[in-house]
């Protein structure tokens, strides 16, 4: 049988490369997405997609409301920074980071891998790309391991050891890109955008369509998501 | 002005002591609570009055349905065990254990300490009373701080260090019924009880119902949530 691994997949490009990295490793997926009153709530159609063409044996859609705190441009009413230059993406922390977002994903992913008996986690992070999100780091990632290996009846019991697979974390977005297509994702079905219209079409200047529309230029391929 | 804490309120006993400290210590006091499908959500009630009594800025109940994933018995539809002996209860991890539940909590008061600016969190899991949860013991207390403090912006910006207190870690259950009653804790508003009778009577065969029982007789002081 199979191992089973828990695989945060938000409807973005990279946690569809991240889903199939994991499949490609003989992983009997169980994807992970969340409801969590983000601005771009249609990535939920697109994680909805990537499980289905990804092949995965199922996917949850858990509903944690986190406006009620605010603090990010994403959950909050604060306008998603346009057209940012390049340098201004790579410096600082951008108000579109929500606060322990990652780490409260894995949580849950860990809570349902206990009840799987699945070991392994994968996120699909980057550091290269990451647009200065601190739960993107390699150093979040292995502070996530260790207490996973505490926090479980399995660290407890000494039953089995936690990994946490962040096989994207040190690739630039076109080797993403690259990597994704060689192991056949349909990136069409992938939605990046943080601000979308309503109805979902990107809006090409946010932080995320830049990277994204950069990624594609330098992998040397056109984004089939923006094909008419 | 006074700083700020986030305190995890279940409605029990222990977190009710927690948030008595918290006050004490001077913290202005950010209560949060979840509404995770559990079979006692009569609880959210004593967190709500426990709130009000304790005198906190805001509190905050967030839904998060665990039950999607299952695997304890106060999530999924399995018997609560009822009248264990002791060396029974002390002895394994018993399956009301909600897979990675302080995790969970955990990180969603980081995401809310974050927007508020807070450093501090309080929990009041107890290593001594604790029937068996990996996630109530010092080393996963420790294993969350150091990744609190790499999985956000301050930890990140060196602005700031996150401090986890579990004040009632070491305590017994009288321990901390005696510490909750000097400092004017109304334990007649908390409810410990796993598997209520609909209209919120404790069962008092449960673990939860038979730790508490033995706390107040060891105590030597009666439980006033069970004053007629």
């Amino acid at each position: 049988m199979a191992p089973k691994a828990v695989v945060l997949v938000s409807g973005g490009l990279d946690s569809a490369t991240a889903l199939a990295v994991a499949k490609s490793q003989g992983f009997a997926c169980y994807a992970l997405s969340f409801d969590y009153g983000q601005r771009h709530r249609c990535e939920l159609e697109a994680a909805r997609r990537t499980c289905e063409q990804g092949g995965v044996e199922d996917h949850a859609v858990i509903a944690l409301d986190l406006r009620r705190f605010g603090g990010s441009a994403l959950t909050a009413d604060v306008d998603v920074p346009k057209d940012r230059p390049a340098d201004e993406m790579e410096t600082g922390i951008p108000i579109t980071y929500v606060p322990a977002r990652n780490t409260v994903f894995l949580s849950i992913a860990l809570g349902w891998a206990e009840v799987l008996g699945a070991f392994d986690l994968f996120v699909g992070v980057n550091a290269v790309d990451y647009s200065g999100y601190p739960d993107c780091r390699p150093e979040f990632i292995q502070a996530f391991t260790e207490l996973a290996n505490v926090a479980t009846k399995a660290g407890v019991e000494g039953t089995g050891q936690f990994r946490v697979h962040a096989p994207l974390i040190e690739l630039t977005k076109a080797e993403i890109i690259q990597q994704g297509l060689k192991l056949g994702v349909d990136y069409s079905l992938t939605h990046s955008c943080y601000d979308p219209l309503p109805n979902g079409t990107p809006c090409g200047h946010c932080d995320s369509c830049q990277i994204r529309a950069q990624g594609f230029a330098a992998a040397g391929t056109v984004d089939p998501a923006l094909r008419p």
